[in-house]
């Protein structure tokens, strides 16, 4: 191993625990978004880490929230795997998905996934795209996803799948237009998941800790209906005003999960 | 082990014994139930760890000992993850599910399923509640949960499922008052393990570390049945009567799995 | 957190980190067997933290390996969890089971696995009994597990399966006299793997090194067919030609795997 | 992060990547290629790493590349398990898989997968042989491997098994001459990946990450096919046009992952 390659291992490992500590003064002055509250760059940081760690997204997805101060602007990462999102790196864009500064940042291809759910519904506060290997399954099956426990209860209000073939023919899979934002999020309609056939899912939510609980929900809840499916008798799922009533409950009880995440996915 | 690195190590246990860095001694002196034998409280925390690193508890279940002086008073955490669970979380709650002191913390919204099966069951010393991923696919389906081998025979006299609808109709799934806990003990019966549709599953035992086994190897057996059945033979289960002598078997040799858990969870 | 329970704390991490160090050298002296070679006692500890290591052993199951100077002798640890395993703990058995010094330290209650293969079988070295979750679904299935793969090339002989109720009724379903040792032993055969009902298996090998690497495939292979029966269509398996031919190959490359999960096993 | 703790982090990466304490700077002189670009043997390296890291291969499995500066040879690391590879480990192949220079280093006994496919395919840049557990299922299937979603879309252009009984009969399964990587190229024909019956998979790409990513990929995209099967439905897979559009952006952001998988494989 010649001295050269150690050095610049040394470089790649230097940055790479820089990368773990939120603050990196001369960049943030740089790059984030200005936001009176600072815990709203280190919680859409934490939820990048938290959704990599929990296994929901890998290399791919993305994860934003609407600007807390301007309700017409959105703040998603530039371009980069979620478990190395910093608070440098996150953007703001309109809800035509320009981005405010830094034009010559490389962005998500498919943010309008976000500008169009952002545009449609108000209720959303954080939009979650992931390729969730437990959900995939049930993107490309006729059988639907339904609710398994009170854990997953927002399940229970249905499921639409994303058809992307009925918008755009033969196509990349991607959302990498506002038409094609725009019709997924007319398929998302007012529930808080729809899947993605050939592709993934996207999840919404009121609060940027209540969608990462759907997005990592979404994922086990898959699991669990396979493995149910699989034994071979008859399955009971939620009815629907069981998982209205335990989402209330649920919701309000999200932090205990999501300390126990971010303590996880923020260890040094 | 050089000295200084063990003298890291050792800050770097202390550091998580207190809880990842929340200020401790205060709280430690006001909360702490008053037990003559240390080693309780310490195997009750213990109890929280092991399940949540053995993937049984996520952010959500909860683990109770009876009380070892008062057998009408029960030992259970705040409400909190259980892998954050330290000994000043411990509270102590009357079998009417009343804190005797502390009511200023938050309770679990599900005590009750503790309180009424430790009415209900004088042998049982321990009572552990999990939405154990393994369980759920058989807790909403109609094939019943079988003896899959002699480390879980507990299961082989039979796995009760509690369909909470017969009680409350459409409800948010949760066993939050007396009636519903009292109802959930009459379905345990006189078994170790109930299943909730819906939910999860309870687990009991006559002392912590036998239920602390008994809730990972409900999980274990019900995956490694769900596999058996996925082959698409024939099965053959474990007979009551094997079930009962590997049990009491398996009671004797209980520390030697806890020692090894234990060692693992608590790992700083 | 007390002080007291920190203190105890550390004493479990000293005690844990010492165990981590083969040689711990009062200890050593006296109660180790004599063995010419040092490195037959660090192969077998060293067995018993890679198969808990790999998840093919948890905290039971066991290895020995026949004395490699006293063929009607076999070293096995006492009775204790595999990971745990260190040079002291090791003990000297004859072929009745009887041990040859330390008759104070609890052994093994189904040690009688072992010394009935060795009798049985002159040309087995090492022998492993698992209760390795792959396996399980298979021993209690009415479809044979079969060789997927040239790295299991070993399974091709066929892998029959002891159902000990023929030699028992209901059991506690262990092995834990010489008659069942000796039944299991004739299931066994000539064979590398024979499958327990209810239970798990017993694998053997010319040494160590084969018999880990057997007990690990033999998981993996197991995981795998259930894999493709699981997709529904014809499944091609190895034909036993094939797996004697593979099986020859592979007996002389098995150091390659061996060092990794060495290495990843003893690591600190 | 204090100079004391990085400068430890450094010596434990140093002694990380000069192989787990074996000597090196003699050996590294002595038989690394001579390439003038230095970073191609740190990709090498960085492929095998990243490919034991994320599961894809174990003990076994290899991967080699195109030499960027002469066609008719290739770099392949000595017979060694991929996680251990450094820089020295590898050695320069001609096309009949000759080893150009240290002929006394033990060589793959099926390195001519690699030759053979070089000579058959002047696109291909890097070829990787693995054992990949959620392959091997359709390998032996009749089922054929579909592409389950656009990060995969590399599997719509076909996915052939080379059944090595029509070239060997009853073999070891081994490719382990010419004659056999020869008809395991031609069943290749122009795809990126070729499942092998009772063996595995061998990968291609146009360049060293492309060819990762494909190797992980098709990992992951068995298991989600595998899953969707077993739900009982019917499944929709990518059009061999969605495929083709897919991929031609999938590799366009092959460095985003390829970024996150180095940073884990090599973290010390």
């Amino acid at each position: 191993m010649p001295v050269r390659s150690s050095a610049s291992a040394l470089c790649r490992l230097v940055a790479f625990l820089a990368g773990c500590h939120l603050a990196w003064p001369a960049l943030a002055q740089a790059t984030a978004p200005a936001i009176a509250d600072p815990r709203v760059l280190e919680d859409l940081v934490a939820a990048n880490r938290i959704l990599a760690d929990q296994g929901v997204l890998d290399g791919f997805g993305h994860v934003s929230l609407r600007h807390p101060e301007r309700a017409g602007r959105l703040l998603l990462s530039r371009s980069l795997a979620p478990a190395l999102t910093k608070a440098d790196d996150i953007m703001e864009y309109d809800l035509d998905c320009k981005p405010v500064a830094d034009q010559n940042r490389s962005s998500f291809l498919e943010r309008f996934i976000h500008c169009e759910i952002y545009r449609a519904r108000p209720d959303v506060m954080a939009v979650i795209h992931t390729h969730s290997q437990g959900v995939i399954p049930f993107a490309n099956s006729s059988v639907p996803l339904r609710a398994m426990f009170h854990v997953a209860g927002f399940l229970a209000q249905g499921v639409p799948v994303f058809e992307i073939r009925q918008h755009a023919g033969l196509s990349n899979l991607l959302i990498a237009d506002a038409a094609l934002g725009k019709a997924l999020a007319a398929t998302l309609g007012d529930k808080s998941v729809v899947l993605m056939r050939g592709h993934g899912d996207v999840v919404v939510g009121p609060n940027i800790q209540v969608a990462v609980y759907r997005a990592i929900y979404t994922d086990v809840n898959a699991r669990l209906q396979a493995q149910a499916l699989a034994l071979g008798g008859q399955v009971t799922y939620l009815e629907k005003e069981e998982g209205e009533r335990a989402d209330q409950v649920q919701q309000q009880v999200v932090m205990r999960p999501w300390e126990l995440w971010k303590q996880k996915a923020l260890k040094p």
